[in-house]
């Protein structure tokens, strides 16, 4: 196989770890003012409105929004479920954006870095411009740019969000790779003539509760990132 | 003054020698294939063809397009002026990518590095986002993201293509800094509500042809960007 000429990366889950970061940063949040619920479940539920949410753009329901916007919806959304309510804006505003406050998985950061003395990489995500940067500086993501749903206005699986981040760096699909933890967003990719990367994340949601080998063809995968960069000879 | 959240900067002239640069770049290409011209002239010729070429846009007579785009319409305006013809498509597409290898002032990269620590940058240009990553990467600049022109599907100085950054950062206006060595760039963003830096780059259209001196109110001006990052207290 011809080496990409870019990689795009979806980011949640596949780059960071959202699972626990968000359980982190709700208990640092709504406990000191007297809430304790289980830190996990809400991380969970939170994360699980997440694609219906999308779903509603994707269809056409809505107009394209911020991830961040979507986010807000959500969390209004389930703190009732949790018996949390009352919560000033200010509060409500700095939990929305534990979502930029997201720790990466320990290889992506240095695979980012190698990867990018021989590729343009990309974030390929559905989370907005200014969630990207704010968890690039956190971790260290060397970008070339941010790409993904904010400069396509729409979100992944929709094949423009894939196609636009080709156009943007001026390539056909085929030397672009998509890398991702997620079958169904490189089955997605694959169908727009993109190659595929799969990486296992095996506890992203939850210990074993994660995807260990992807469920579609593939062009390479890799049990983490470094082991995919390792297969693909870079 | 409050510092900026983050700073906003003009590429071509303010940040890169366009005019030298494009000048080696066209001798490079053109010599070897027989070609003897006026280097400099030939590189101030395709530049003059760049703001009526955007005006088309701007207007709305025709719909917007990467500057790339623009550059190659403006290359087959010119050549026949420098009595060259007959290069093939593939001599065309690389001199016409010769915008993507410019050459930065000596100050920029490691002002920008200094302003990273400390504030968000990111190019708002009217160049499109394949053409700022090929000059990052040339020149070390450590954007946060590339934003301008093609995020916003328009070109400075339309207020859209100012907000559009703005809004991409989730900053209010106020809390942005435009930095530019062309008052018309900084008097559009001032009117929309941005902070302004003007930097001098006094040799820009050749020798002693470039704005030394606002030729507007601004915020903060400084000899070079190294001198403007200190007026700002960066």
């Amino acid at each position: 196989m011809q080496t990409p000429k870019a990689l795009f990366f979806d980011v949640f889950g596949t780059l960071v770890d959202w699972r626990t970061s968000i359980a982190r940063e709700a208990e640092a949040i709504l406990r000191p003012l007297g809430h304790s619920l289980d830190w996990l479940a809400f991380a969970d539920a939170w994360r699980g409105e997440y694609q219906p949410a999308m779903e509603d753009i994707r269809s056409g329901r809505l107009a394209f929004c911020k991830l961040d916007v979507l986010h807000r919806r959500n969390l209004e959304r389930i703190l009732p479920r949790f018996n949390v309510a009352g919560l000033s804006e200010d509060v409500m505003r700095h939990l929305n954006l534990a979502w930029h406050r997201l720790d990466a998985w320990p290889d992506s950061a240095p695979s980012l870095a190698r990867l990018k003395r021989k590729c343009l990489i990309a974030p390929v995500s559905n989370g907005n411009i200014s969630l990207m940067v704010d968890r690039a500086r956190r971790n260290n993501f060397p970008w070339d740019a941010i790409l993904g749903s904010e400069i396509a206005g729409d979100f992944k699986p929709k094949p423009r969000v894939y196609l636009a981040a080709c156009a943007a760096f001026d390539l056909p699909p085929s030397e672009c790779m998509m890398v991702a933890a997620h079958s169904n967003d490189l089955a997605s990719a694959a169908k727009n003539g993109l190659r595929t990367g799969h990486i296992a994340r095996p506890n992203e949601h939850g210990p074993g509760r994660g995807e260990t080998m992807p469920t579609v063809p593939v062009d390479a995968a890799g049990v983490d990132l470094e082991d995919l960069v390792g297969k693909l000879g870079l």
